[in-house]
């Protein structure tokens, strides 16, 4: 017993931190085509603080000795949330939530996992094409999800009649693509859903878009800045309707069209003629989706279009919302998404320099598709990256530095029975309390400045023999001696 | 354009809410053996509420016309959570969080996609054995990691001296295990992590476990209701050097010891024995394992041993910070993961009928499993299911009924545009509003009792021409017309 052995040397090397040499190359600021209700996107990372990142050839060296450092990135196309990062992402996604409240939506969630059945659909969608999929071990295919939609829609049908409609879910969750690494594109975002299940009539898209509108309010955004287009996948319908071609085209004429701006026109044409669209066929759709006025809408495909009083429904109902000056009428707007049946809508910042902010619209026949009967349903998705890039380029991110109420700081390595004391006490009150030791007092104001202290608290000797500690308030320089029963 | 097209009459079906047939078998309340600094544990659903969930035969059969419903179940062994369950998990994260800021913790996150690599580790560990890994399609092997602090250790070193040491974080975040399903066991769970990177003495275990004291006061626990169990690895260690077994069988001989209780001694020493350990020294290991008082160790060990100096060190801080009651030593407890080097620790019910509640302990030496420079840390993971088991059985969990503060109704159809008006005003206010249409009044009642509404606001024709509204009182039933404006 009295032999000292290796393995005691080994667990008394207590390292300092002397850390291994860092380069400045910048963390992954890349941009991402979202999922769920977006048309691919170029969102890029949630946060504005680049860490500084090892390359392996730097890691290796500063380790030396050949013991090689693990890759210290998370995997290609994702992202770590160190503190600031998190703040700003936890900020965020309390915003979120505090506009669901507003709005009487509950909070749900799904596993990120899901079986890739729910996601097969042949109609051509980005989103479907790259699939983040596997086989597990038991052989079953699944999938890290790409948007949350059919999640939502299978708990629905599980929910059966213990659910009264309508009903309104909102979740914030990571949604996952796989995609051949070009340069900056990421391969999970966070996103907002808000769905409705059981409102037919376009409350439905007003009351998603108001949610829409109330978030960009709170955040400080106006609608000079930011403002939603909005269209009809029945518009495109009824144009199907006048060159009498199949229904069944209808899914994949939306996800071709949907692509005009982001590939010529030219390509877009031969997708549609390939799928048997005759060349006037195609033209009339291209002349119907530049409209840009509901009026002209009108004109083109009569009043009795329920494309038509459907979108002047909306119209006037976000003159009484109070949002009329954030929504215009847009034709070209069809969104990526196959399962979409009837209004689409998607927020812009009016500049054009980023993608959409936001999508969604109404998907009354999703649940037929799962074998199940439909239910009329809206709902939209809301990324947690191009509304960052919004913030930050109109300086509108707010300050979310860490912040602690009281550092408790013992100047004499006996008193930290004392310090326990006055730190748990503290605590039990409900303050934020960091208690130090074993650093000097340089240090320590030093550290009380980095994490935002509001007051330090000195357990020292003297003071602690008449039963007291020294209280510095940090903003102020007062200091005080406090007797340790009267610390608040 | 007159013509009305089959697609058209699709589209005009608004399917009324008639749904499919309903069994009651309940949801799957499924233990599942948590990862990160846990012994396997048998944890339990997070949620009380059991869903009614179709059997696909009832499905197939309720859908009927040969259209085959899908599973309507998330992937074996995974949950939804519904809106009760997902008030529950919010409460229960909301209170981790809460304590985290008490102890002044910063968080973080990381992808729950991670390499392989960073959990790779050869000492047997059931985690390893049980990895939810794939490879993807740029065959990279990825996992979904089974437990965090590999990532936190990972953002450690990719941070390198952009951070301060020490070095407080918590996280919150799913883990998955993919093990062959025997019954009633589940593939993921939510983690409370709380970590401490640069404090080499007891004090970061004296804090951790503060911590998790503070948790269990908030929740209503005292410590007649649980306990918590500190040993140390050092006292094997210690064990280890008396009978002269080589260091490099340390962590593979803690990996082992720890199933005491799980398997049968015959098969411990089955394993210890094939590792090369003599029939002496696992008699040794196990007799003192055995210990329950620290002055019994003190004379096994004398009190030179840094195992026994350091839990006699936390005992005492323990007493001062005033959760003495809490805690007592064991020396059994030794924990599954390879990683720990010093003080461990978990959280039990005194009734013994659940398994840990949480576990943690001292890791100095991860960093440089990972080819890094060593940082002594210590930590603890809290999963969401054994302690909403316990709360249930304690009568302790809270009531999270769905809460909103208006319903606005309007009576008549023309009055949409003026609900809107006032829905929006509401909301403005930061009241949460839920707009009904198209329902009875007798409806609107039921679904007022259903979501917690505390006023019902009529908008009817009469009131409205006065530029007024009718105001229900919910719990006191007391009605009166307002003016719109002066609605608050």
């Amino acid at each position: 017993m009295s032999a000292v052995p290796s393995l005691r040397h080994l667990l008394l090397l207590r390292p300092r931190l002397r850390f291994i040499a860092l380069s400045t190359s910048s963390s992954p600021f890349l941009s991402y085509a979202p999922s769920h209700h977006f048309s691919p996107s170029s969102l890029r990372v949630l946060s504005s603080s680049s860490s500084p990142t090892l390359t392996q050839e730097e890691a290796d060296e500063a380790v030396g000795k050949g013991s090689s450092l693990i890759d210290v990135n998370p995997p290609r196309g994702t992202r770590d949330f160190p503190p600031d990062d998190m703040r700003l992402r936890n900020w965020l996604f309390q915003n979120f939530r505090e506009i669901s409240r507003i709005l009487s939506f509950e909070e749900v969630d799904f596993p990120v996992l899901e079986s890739e059945a729910l996601f097969i659909r042949k109609a051509g969608e980005e989103i479907t094409q790259q699939l983040y999929n596997f086989e597990d071990k038991g052989g079953r295919r699944v999938v890290l999800r790409p948007e949350i939609t059919p999640s939502l829609a299978r708990l629905v049908i599980k929910q059966g009649k213990s659910v009264s409609l309508p009903l309104k879910w909102f979740t914030i969750g990571q949604c996952w693509r796989y995609e051949r690494m070009t340069r900056g594109r990421r391969r999970e975002h966070y996103q907002w859903n808000m769905d409705i299940f059981g409102v037919s009539k376009v409350r439905g898209e007003a009351e998603l878009i108001q949610a829409i509108v109330l978030l960009f309010e709170r955040l400080g955004i106006n609608s000079s800045d930011v403002g939603i287009r909005v269209s009809s996948r029945k518009v495109l319908q009824a144009v199907l309707q006048m060159y009498a071609i199949p229904d069944n085209l209808f899914t994949q004429v939306c996800v071709i069209v949907d692509k005009l701006g982001k590939i010529t026109r030219e390509e877009i044409e031969k997708e549609l003629l390939s799928l048997g669209v005759s060349i006037q066929a195609v033209n009339g759709i291209i002349e119907v989706l530049s409209l840009k006025s509901l009026s002209k809408l009108e004109e083109v495909l009569g009043s009795e279009e329920e494309a038509v009083s459907e979108l002047k429904k909306l119209f006037s109902l976000a003159e009484s919302y109070g949002y009329a000056d954030w929504i215009c009428f847009d034709a070209s707007v069809v969104r990526g998404l196959a399962y979409y049946t009837g209004i689409v809508f998607e927020a812009f910042d009016r500049e054009g320099k980023l993608r959409a902010i936001c999508g969604g619209g109404r998907y009354d026949r999703l649940l037929s598709t799962f074998g199940s009967e439909d239910i009329p349903a809206c709902g939209f998705g809301f990324g947690d990256a191009v509304i960052v890039e919004l913030l930050k380029d109109k300086g509108l991110l707010p300050d979310l530095a860490h912040r602690v109420d009281d550092i408790v700081f013992p100047l004499d390595e006996v008193l930290d029975g004392t310090a326990s004391r006055i730190a748990s006490s503290l605590r039990k009150k409900g303050r934020s309390v960091d208690l130090v030791e074993d650093k000097r007092l340089k240090w320590v104001f030093k550290h009380a400045e980095r994490i935002g202290a509001s007051r330090l608290i000195l357990v020292g000797n003297s003071e602690w023999e008449r039963g007291a500690v020294r209280v510095k308030n940090l903003s102020t320089r007062e200091e005080f001696e406090v007797k340790i029963d009267e610390l608040v």
